[in-house]
């Protein structure tokens, strides 16, 4: 990877890939797994790892050598014996295949001894060849340089991912042994071991191939991240979603999307993002850990970050949501306009290139263009107050705190500083000279 | 569609699925057809349909129950019988068939009595097949579970879309019986009564294969609508334009671009737009119903709508033009501005960051940066008028109804109440005092 | 290409087609070429590519009739003549050779007379082959037409590219004749005249097909375009840049960048852009000729052009950095923030709405939202110095010339026409009147 981030941390789709291996692994029916527990082994790396990666129950080892697949899963062997049940062995570097299909391993292996994860492939050359029996059974493993050429015609190949028996497993996993030229210890050793020991082995496929392509360039990444973003397009197309361009959204996260929805060219959802019905989206807007309800028009180049923003609002082009801000229905913020800290009432706006911070703002408000909360004098941040119905005149600097009573008014370009009265119009400018002696200014030299 | 709209409303390239067919339809010789009508079965969302679709001398008829193709022309009969010339029988939910292959199937169909609209499939699995006879008539249509092995290999398909002589239509139609496994009503068996009673029966294809898909999910929709842009795109490259991006750009309804234009990447073009010679579009623009005029410069992320921009201006990059603005030659509008209703003179400028609404600006005019036109008083807009050579300072707000003559200068930061004469600086803004025993504002606990 | 542009200086990747071709060839190792010269023959908008194209030791060649590839080379003997070494002889349309691969040619042609870069196609129908004798040396081009069947199966065909000893071809140059069909003289004939000399020809291939692409129309200019940006983003996901989208980035010059650079969709990079470690780059920017120092962060949609943005920067949303910005570490420049010939000290903070033009600003200093440096009187410029640890409130106008001293404070909405000394405070602006009997505007008809 070229990389100061150890391999399994970077992202797909949002999350490090193996937070996602965890999150798949956690979201299975948990007593169908060895207690629930996901042990991890880790080895470059090892510190950040941990403290990046999170989850119930982690049980962590560390590989201090990296001596092979099998090397590796031993390391997790004091977490393992004396357990019951079954240890799905997955990777970190791994991270999409599917819950649907862990849980089609454990299943499987209700009535066998070892099951692995197994795909077809146009041409497999260079992998382990699936050998089985007539019954169907998992017979071997066969490498492809050790395979015979009618061998080389199969194209079932291993991908490493398997279900095993725990007690078996812990007793098999001491056995493994490193006799071979490269030195290592390999896991799908484990697969002979089953045969000789008259264990039933067999196989089971994932529904796509990318649930189990691994990551080992940033080329390799980038080409699963658009697989995966493909497959949670059409996912959201499928629900009742209209998009623009399937090759063109980005999902890095949990979206719940309402039907009638539609998302124009470009657009970023991060976080935890809901989107509720007939929400319109337009292009190269970003949103996240964000709600947009029903019926709210989020206009081009809009970004919203940790908002709510309510029902039937009417937001952007070029507005800017920062953390905090919550708007109540039929709200407005247009162009050129940053909100941070703001509950802002039904039906006000704030329509052009203003910053409205730590502000409270009524419902049925307008608050003109250029309009500055003052919230921050250098060191301390405070609060601006406008109540139901007030006029914020054009360029208006609202010193905080302060507060504007109901229905009170600012006259363009005043500087707020006391508390406007219900009803009180505010001026806070100089008054108008015209000179008729002005001489414009001339170039200099 | 899983949706609330009708899915013969759901959009393509910015155009209901079915306006797009009958644009089509309206788009050939009147003559050709049946006087020209365009008849509209509608069922499901029958009065949404009704409102939304616009075209010359539409008639309506609803078909209350679905009981298939045969049925929903039925349905038109009465809008047929005693007619003359030629019917074409098209689909709503099969937006893209062109002009050119409707006129190939109205000439083609002179001297026949039905023709066919069909396509040539590599994998024709499920489709019904096309029999011609030697002298290349066609003789039946046959379903694919009804072929015999060598039928199979026919990889002639039907799409449905055909042209009938209008009287045999009319003749036939009220004939179609609905005596089979599904009990509908199949316009599919219009050719077996056409070869029945003697008649002539040819088929012939369209250019390209995405003219005859059909949408039945927004997954297709999708995906024509990309196929589609693709074309669309090609079509501008061939006619001169430089497109960084042929997948990157959506034009969403008629779109005239001079020669030499480039279009960079991730542009948006809405409804109506001209764009002349020379053209610059830089990339993440969207331009709607608006006219560009030969050798301007539009810089990224501009926005442009309902306007006209003149000849060599330079707008963006974030500008905002909204509905009304008219910008004369070598107009410049800067970075983080809207303008809406605004005529705005030769050679004028409007650099950054201001808002210039309801305004005449004559030429050679300097707005400086944070310049707002306070046009509005919470109930009324009123108008500001800028006349030519007029420098406004920075920060400057225009409390409209307000006027700058001739050469006219305001302060930065002042607020303009009163008419400035030709000439005259107007200064409305507080006298600075510098406080040197200020003490800075503490943290507060 | 339908374009008043002749062909050759249509860009790809920001340079111009023959651009690219000058640069490859002048970035060989120089003595090996015939004296590093290169010749450029020019026909179709001659004065308009020579104006336009740049290198060094550029000898120009006038094709006043378009009379073949021959005829084109034959303007250029005047160059050649009495000249040692080796001639490459490359095409203003086929834009993208790789320098390793003319490196090859002439290598290869040290112990040849001639060498031609020869592709294999799976469809060669059209093409020239290539004929190679059992020695593999190349016997003759044989244009498809001519070609025998057994001919027609070779798959090697020429590409127009070659080597050839200057001696031989200043020889066989003037022996070029027009006698055939077309009346052209036609380059290929070369190789016949070599054979028949008793030289020794061969071929040699590129790597990548893309590398002998010409270009004809918008289209092919368009895909190739698209392969080139491919290319590219391929080689910086291998040096260790992760690329959200690898199919969304356009390098449009030359691009250095460090290790773990993050850079998201819709990204666009022209000129000289040099990008160090850890940098993080959000979707939808656009950086031109700057320099972004390690650990910098810049948020969506920013755009910088001429600048140099510090260590560990926090830049954009909407942010737009114009010629002339340099940011020192820790600096912030937030949304909707136009800076230009700007010097801005380490940790220093433009969050808001503000334009900084020709300002010299210290550390430290925090420039309250919606500021404007009034650096322009509508004939000169004029600087605004602002010194360490200021504090600059909101909506405030600096009239340049003008100074603000170490820790000094500027309160909101005030308009600074004269220096503040150190730590003082200067305020100008109106004093609020709360006016109680105020009568909201109504309704006009």
């Amino acid at each position: 990877m070229k990389s100061s981030l150890p391999k399994v941390l970077h992202p797909i789709a949002g999350l490090p890939m193996a937070q996602r291996v965890i999150n798949t692994a956690q979201s299975l029916d948990q007593a169908a797994s060895n207690q629930g527990a996901v042990h991890v082994v880790i080895g470059h790396g090892a510190e950040k790892v941990q403290t990046s990666l999170k989850g119930d129950d982690l049980r962590w080892y560390l590989q201090e050598e990296q001596l092979g697949t099998g090397h590796a899963v031993q390391q997790a062997l004091p977490g393992l014996e004396g357990q019951s049940g079954v240890t799905l062995i997955l990777y970190g570097d791994v991270p999409l295949t599917r819950k649907e299909t862990l849980a089609k391993l454990m299943q499987e292996v209700q009535d066998k001894d070892l099951v692995l994860l197994t795909l077809d492939m146009d041409d497999p050359t260079g992998y382990g060849r699936i050998v089985r029996s007539d019954d169907g059974l998992v017979q071997a493993i066969v490498e492809h340089k050790d395979a015979t050429p009618e061998q080389h015609t199969i194209t079932e190949i291993n991908t490493g991912i398997m279900a095993v028996k725990t007690e078996l497993l812990a007793e098999w996993l001491p056995k493994l042994s490193n006799d071979n030229a490269q030195q290592e210890y390999y896991l799908t050793d484990l697969v002979e071991m089953a045969v000789s020991d008259g264990k039933r082995v067999s196989a089971t496929q994932p529904d796509y191939a990318w649930e189990v392509e691994g990551v080992n360039s940033r080329v390799q990444l980038a080409a699963l991240e658009r697989i995966y973003q493909q497959v949670q397009a059409e996912e959201l197309l499928i629900n009742g979603v209209t998009l623009m361009d399937p090759a063109r959204i980005d999902i890095r996260g949990n979206v719940q999307c309402g039907t009638d929805v539609t998302i124009d060219v470009n657009v970023i959802l991060e976080g935890n993002v809901v989107i509720e019905n007939d929400v319109i989206i337009e292009s190269n807007c970003i949103i996240k850990d964000s709600i947009i309800r029903k019926g709210t028009h989020i206009k081009a180049n809009s970004m919203i970050d940790e908002s709510e923003v309510g029902e039937s609002c009417d937001i952007g082009p070029f507005a800017r949501l920062r953390p905090g801000t919550k708007l109540a229905a039929k709200a407005k913020i247009g162009n050129f306009v940053e909100t941070k800290k703001a509950n802002i009432g039904e039906g006000s706006k704030v329509n052009h290139l203003s910053y409205v911070g730590d502000a409270e703002i009524g419902s049925g408000v307008n608050i003109g263009a250029g309009t500055i909360t003052c919230n921050y004098d250098g060191v301390n941040k405070f609060k601006t107050e406008i109540e139901d119905g007030v006029f914020i005149g054009s360029n208006t600097c609202l010193v905080a705190p302060v507060k504007v009573g109901k229905l009170g008014t600012t006259g363009a370009g005043s500087v707020i500083t006391k508390e406007v009265g219900e009803g009180e119009l505010a001026i806070a400018r100089g008054r108008q000279k015209n000179i008729s002696t002005w001489k414009r200014p001339t170039k200099q030299s």
